[in-house]
């Protein structure tokens, strides 16, 4: 169903299981997902890919919770299936409970909403958001 | 430039400035941003999306910096002008420091990075997440 | 500011000049718009544009104003600048009212919204409608 | 499938009973849609959005039916899977015949098409719509 | 699970035949794919439609395997399922290698991303690029 | 009118100028463009953006140019329009003859078209495709 086969780690590449071993010992887990899988046919991009997420998503100014939303979030504009499952599931793993899950959909709706009719209306940017 | 005229205060009928009122009650802000004036053409939308915004945006399971961080996030994949340049400045005004901006704006690009690869390659969801 | 040059009248091609005339003709107006002016670039390009857009926007079994709407609706949420503002004008032009204008803002808005939703929370079509 | 379970009838608290019974009475159906099952794991949200679009979807300046085609035109243009199963059928439902229904797809097509090359060239707004 | 039934060429106008087997004969197959069974339903956009496609994809200054790999990636962009399979296996079809792909997806990857740097940011168009 | 100042060559760290200096020195240009100045308020990101860059779109199995359009056809996609006029610019300065620019365009405005057509009509995927 994908358009490239799903690489499993005792058919891979030195190079692939390589990203592939550091994936798990980061999120402590026994496999990796199926993007990552998916991936390892362009064993560049999965490693480039990798190293990238592993820096942008470690903690830091923001937490890890607030950045899966985040991810959610945008991947929702983006209508990504694999990503909102993903990344859901993800942030419940990190503790998103289902207040804060229903808080975050409120908020994506209604900016999908009033980014609609924003952009209707070409309303002006204010002055004091130009200075 | 707009599509609608902004309508100001003193030229606003009862209906509108009862919500202006709200508005700059609720925001402490002497005035309203464009958005509210361009809307202000449409009272019972003014009215509605007022209403429905207050309730969302309150304080609750996630605190008011992070919905505006959220809602930055949607505004930017849905690419609204307007609405990038006015939440980023609510979110300054609500104490986003530049490091916790750097971050959102990562997270965002990276987002929009995978998910335009799971989106390309037709990644099948993992079965554990569709349990 | 255009990628493009906008090429008027009297410096086109008889191929364009052709185009623009069965432009102007069609629409009763003096002058064709910038899109026509910047597509004219590509005399190829424009007349099967033109060609396509005179039969799709002709009346049928949805009216003028209709198709209008159903336009500008389509614009916002592609978010094209020039589109929204062209299409706002032609369907005024047409007869939309300030009423009907709010509504269609209001339906496009609240599609947004719930088309958020229901991709964000993955919900599984209906049977009746999978028959 | 869904990132939430779907909360049928018999299931649901008061809060969210009152809102299904509401919609039931209102449309006349037997049963609510997946939509609104998903959308009651969060019953102020559920409450907020029917509310919501009971008022915008209601007769006005503008026919049930053309409401409806906006409706679909978004949720193309915003590639929502769920909405535009549901409200193609609603619109069938509610008299949209398969000529309208050609219109309605070739507009939809066709604005896309114009939207992306607009965009594509940075087709300055005329003079006259900036007034 | 379409919106529309599946036109089989037994089962087709004269009209909708006749473009049936001008596709056949362009593209050298035995069958049309499932978008044009589907667009049979509406004879007059499946005619336009066909013969726009025709013109466009055909060999020019670009060749055609270009243009296949531009046709997936605003494919991807747009999120459009059905498209992503065909013109991924089309691109196949036209000698597509493996590294093509890696490069293909990675250069969408990172256009996703910088794309939505840029729109974050507001960065304005550099002067030279305004001339 | 950006969201963030814009960092000049003189005025930055030894960090940020170490990656102008390798910009400058791989395009062969006097001057970063503004999208590296905007970036520079986030050296991280900034870093990591051109490392990336710099590795996909280095000449591969795909050639400079190709790479380029297939950049101008994701940006108009996701409607960036700092991306569409740095990337036309430059698609132009490594070579792009306008019958190139005219095709480019002419396949992006027909996906546009097809893509909104398939997923109007919920088209689904042909059996071939999916093995």
């Amino acid at each position: 169903m994908a358009t490239v086969s799903l690489i499993q780690y005792e058919n891979a590449s030195d190079e692939v299981k390589a990203v592939f071993d550091d994936i798990k010992r980061t999120r402590n887990v026994k496999d990796v997902n199926n993007f990552w899988k998916a991936l390892a046919n362009h064993p560049t991009t999965l490693k480039r890919t990798w190293e990238d997420l592993k820096q942008v998503m470690q903690p830091g100014a923001l937490d890890p919770l607030t950045k899966e939303m985040l991810y959610i979030a945008v991947s929702i504009a983006n209508n990504c299936d694999y990503c909102i499952h993903s990344h859901t599931a993800s942030a419940r793993a990190k503790g998103m409970t289902e207040a804060q899950y229903e808080e975050l959909l409120a908020v994506v709706g209604m900016a999908s909403e009033t980014n609609a009719l924003s952009t209707a209306m070409k309303v002006p940017v204010d002055e004091q958001y130009l200075k």
